[in-house]
């Protein structure tokens, strides 16, 4: 029997893995556990990296941000899957519509929904996972360390 | 006579001489040329920086976001006054939006206007200096590098 000429679909399950062992990486460092990653329509790693407000004293590295800054200077991203363990903020919302991302993977938007939504109005595809893995790190995280979260979304102090 | 009890008005022009300054250190570095500074609402500058993609091939670091990060952790942006040469795009719009800046100053939206509708649209304050030497300073840099330019904007190359 000849191999059916499609696509495959992606494995955002397995792409999701990797930006949860980097928020695992960074809960490990004492920081806040959320991770992401950048893969090409491949499957193939570009990037991966996780928040380090905490580590780095560095406000502006959300798990997002750091992914694609380790990927380096690229001329389009519209070939690019962004994953990252929890659905990105309004800055890092920002980042998907400037850039031209065309798909994310969010491995949870129950503890934070952030621009999921706006995203979606303006046509990029959102793959919620709704991964219980997820939802429970940063929910325990963010039990427990409630002013390190509320600063690091821009809220007031609980 | 007696003083007048008043708030004295910011001195955004001055504020934006910081942000150009930065914006001109950028290009001395064969970078872009845009800067960023936060202010407190005492007119007291918090942070400066410039946009980084070319000198440190780091595509995220713009000029506020770079601003941003060297503010260090921050619990509150309520009161920080952001400075910025150039309209701020998607990405630092989001940023704005996220961390709750009420203050936007913006040297020129004429090379490129990013999200300050949208700003204007939920809230925030924008005041456009329609500064002449941020036009010209920006205009000279894209007609000389187009692609670096794009690039930074996340546009297909001219």
């Amino acid at each position: 029997m000849p191999t059916p000429n499609h696509t495959p679909v992606p494995d955002y399950a397995a792409m999701l893995q990797v930006a949860l062992a980097e928020a695992r990486i960074g809960l490990s460092e004492g920081g806040i556990p959320i991770g992401a990653a950048l893969f090409n329509r491949q499957g193939e790693l570009i990037s991966s990296g996780h928040n380090r407000r905490v580590q780095q004293n560095d406000p502006s590295i959300h798990g997002e941000t750091d992914a694609f800054r380790r990927a380096g200077r690229q001329t389009s991203y519209r070939d690019l899957i962004m994953v990252t363990t929890l659905a990105p903020c309004w800055y890092c919302s920002g980042l998907v519509r400037q850039f031209g991302f065309r798909t994310v993977v969010v491995g949870e938007s129950e503890n934070f929904s952030g621009g999921i939504d706006w995203l979606r109005s303006i046509g990029v595809e959102i793959i919620d996972l709704a991964s219980p893995d997820c939802i429970t790190l940063l929910a325990d995280y963010i039990r427990e360390n409630p002013h390190i979260w509320n600063e690091d979304i821009g809220e007031p102090a609980p």
